[in-house]
């Protein structure tokens, strides 16, 4: 039985096994068996996509799933998220996907709990299984990470996966790039030069947008002009390299981040992202259950 | 593959065909295997009734549900339907059953989208799942729809039922009147007659009852005295021939549509169109898997 | 067919059957088969602790759950609780489990609905399924009732399983005190003698500890001096026989009605009233279809 918590702590071999799996499972349409396991998810924050695909996983492995409403649960009668996850498990509950609001939610539960914490997104922390599809995209794409140009697009401070691929990805030997506006930089990454993206362009293998994340905006930017300041545009998008791809978590703000007519374009992965995400999500119910 | 937006493009041979199949599904207990195919229900507008009825028709079947809430979905992070659509159709949902509160918000979906679309409610537009079960109603009870005398009473300018229900039982031979109040008539439509309630009743094969749509009215009306005024009172339904039937879409105002002892009375076929909403519902699914 | 509205006119006999057969399925794990019945789970009032015990429950009998969103629902369109019963039952729905805020909100459904229904808390009346698994788990750990030493601690006059639990215990036998604070005493619960927690504790077989209700609460009480005025603290637990065990309905308030350190010390059987939950509410659906 495994935690998965971060791609953090794992052995970079073991990471390439992931990815591996992924897009074996992906090939062969073959799942890994894992019927009459009880699983539940815990969104604490909304995410319809996120939670979408860990419960499409978990159905293609024919687990059970007991759903969990954050909203109507006894969090708001005082109960600690120990306690929660303790009663779901007393109740036969034997996996745990749960996203949360607070960095490290997981520190209390991986130490007392002993099934299988997998984290959907904690604060402003991490996203590993987010990581772990892009991850596949990537390598699906290029057969490799050693030397591609990533370059991480727009609100990279409030951005978890821009946090968490951009550590994992500079493991696997990519070279990372920030363009990003001056007000959403962040001085505690590390992993990466800061450009514009005018700059960075040209060069990139992979383009990768995150989204403005609105709801943690203390202050208002410039919306409207945002597309043509800082996003990625159609004229922006023909300086790309044919062999380049355009990335983005999603939700998407149409022709915010992104001109519209680019997200459905010949070098956009985003939706391929999506399919991913569940044979992301199946590897890692695989990894934790099996391994 | 089909989708199923309005029976208004169909042809009458193949919705007679519809009514045969939901009436042999109900008789023989025998559906179609739809499993392993994975289906997902987006009511943005709440509808208790008709979501359940579909997802007893999509168990029936043996479908996977993938459940969407439509509260906490991305479309409060700005998403539009179409987004939200094809973004779980790369997690693999396979068809999608839809409320929504825009008049033909499918427009877009059904060009653009190549698994099945099954319209649950546009706007104030069509509602075609709740027209077959009406048919199925009517036709199990009359073996024909020609020269039925169909009334239709009550909210009728509100009513999405009263629109398509008047559209299709016309094609198909009934003769349609209109009993509602002057101030909730519809002068755009003009396949059926307007009279009043006591004048109609006499010589009704089926009194249609809709639901007073309280959440969509501008002004006030006098709803303590709507009963009397306009509904079906035990007075009125003592008029009806003894071969006539009570059928509303229920939900049900007790005592403001119908007397509160009529919705059980031999005469009602009202708890019998629920049941027949399911077997119609399955019908819809094979047919646009299967046809 | 049997409805489960409550203990009280229950024979013993059949109780006791009904512990063997929670025990007996705890310990095979073997369960009924309910493959191919619909269920439905009406919550009015949030309790996810119950509501998934239930699912659970329904999971391992291989029932299908219809999934009810009570918030979402024709309720606020001023639909009856009889009517939207009745519109499940006619989609198909064969079971019951329901929560409402009302007193006593079954009467009208066990005389015309005839499929079961299975009471899962009612206003401040009754909670069956929560009695029958403190039972459970009583019988398991002391093989008896006989002269059992209850003690019922804090907030016993809004508490449903204070009610239920009280009566039954003292028909099977047991000696029921309650050691609850002035202000919170029930002059219409007659069933035991009342006294302080530091009296008690000492020849207690059974500390029973209860939520304190604040969403009841009219008058504010001392929250923060709660737990050593009243509660179990280390030091009263310390008083206790090594024989005795702690319980708790749950949710907890930690450190208000018990130190947080006791919730998982030895004596303590909290966690395993929860599993008990389910088996004692597979025990319940048996006896609903098949006695």
């Amino acid at each position: 039985m495994n935690h998965f918590i971060t791609l953090e702590n794992l052995d970079l071999s073991l990471i390439e096994e992931l990815i591996d799996d992924a897009i074996s499972f992906k090939k062969k349409k073959a799942f890994p068996n894992l019927s009459n396991r009880y699983v539940s998810n815990l969104f604490f924050e909304n995410s319809t996509r996120t939670k979408l695909s860990f419960e499409m996983a978990e159905k293609k492995t024919g687990m059970e799933i007991i759903y969990f409403d954050a909203e109507s649960s006894s969090v708001k009668k005082g109960e600690t998220l120990y306690d929660t996850v303790k009663t779901l498990n007393s109740i036969g509950v034997e996996c745990f996907v749960i996203r949360h609001m607070q960095d490290r939610f997981y520190d209390d539960l991986i130490t007392k709990i002993d099934v299988p914490i997998i984290n959907a997104g904690d604060g402003c922390g991490d996203h590993p299984t987010q990581s772990l599809l892009d991850l596949v995209t990537i390598y699906e794409e290029f057969g490799t990470f050693k030397d591609l140009n990533i370059v991480i697009v727009g609100d990279v401070i409030h951005s978890r996966v821009a946090h968490s691929d951009a550590k994992i990805l500079k493991r696997l030997g990519s070279s990372i790039t920030f363009a990003t506006p001056d007000f959403w930089r962040d001085s505690s990454m590390t992993m990466g030069t800061y450009t514009s993206l005018d700059s960075a362009i040209q060069n990139a293998d992979v383009v990768m947008l995150l989204r403005n994340q609105n709801e943690r905006h203390s202050k208002q930017y410039d919306e409207k002009n945002f597309l043509d300041l800082y996003g990625l545009t159609k004229q922006r998008a023909n300086q790309m390299k044919s062999s380049a791809i355009i990335m983005h978590p999603a939700p998407i703000n149409r022709n915010v981040e992104i001109d519209g007519d680019l997200i459905e374009s010949p070098q956009s992965r985003i939706f391929t992202q999506m399919t991913n995400g569940v044979f992301a999500r199946i590897t890692v119910l695989n990894y934790v259950f099996n391994s």
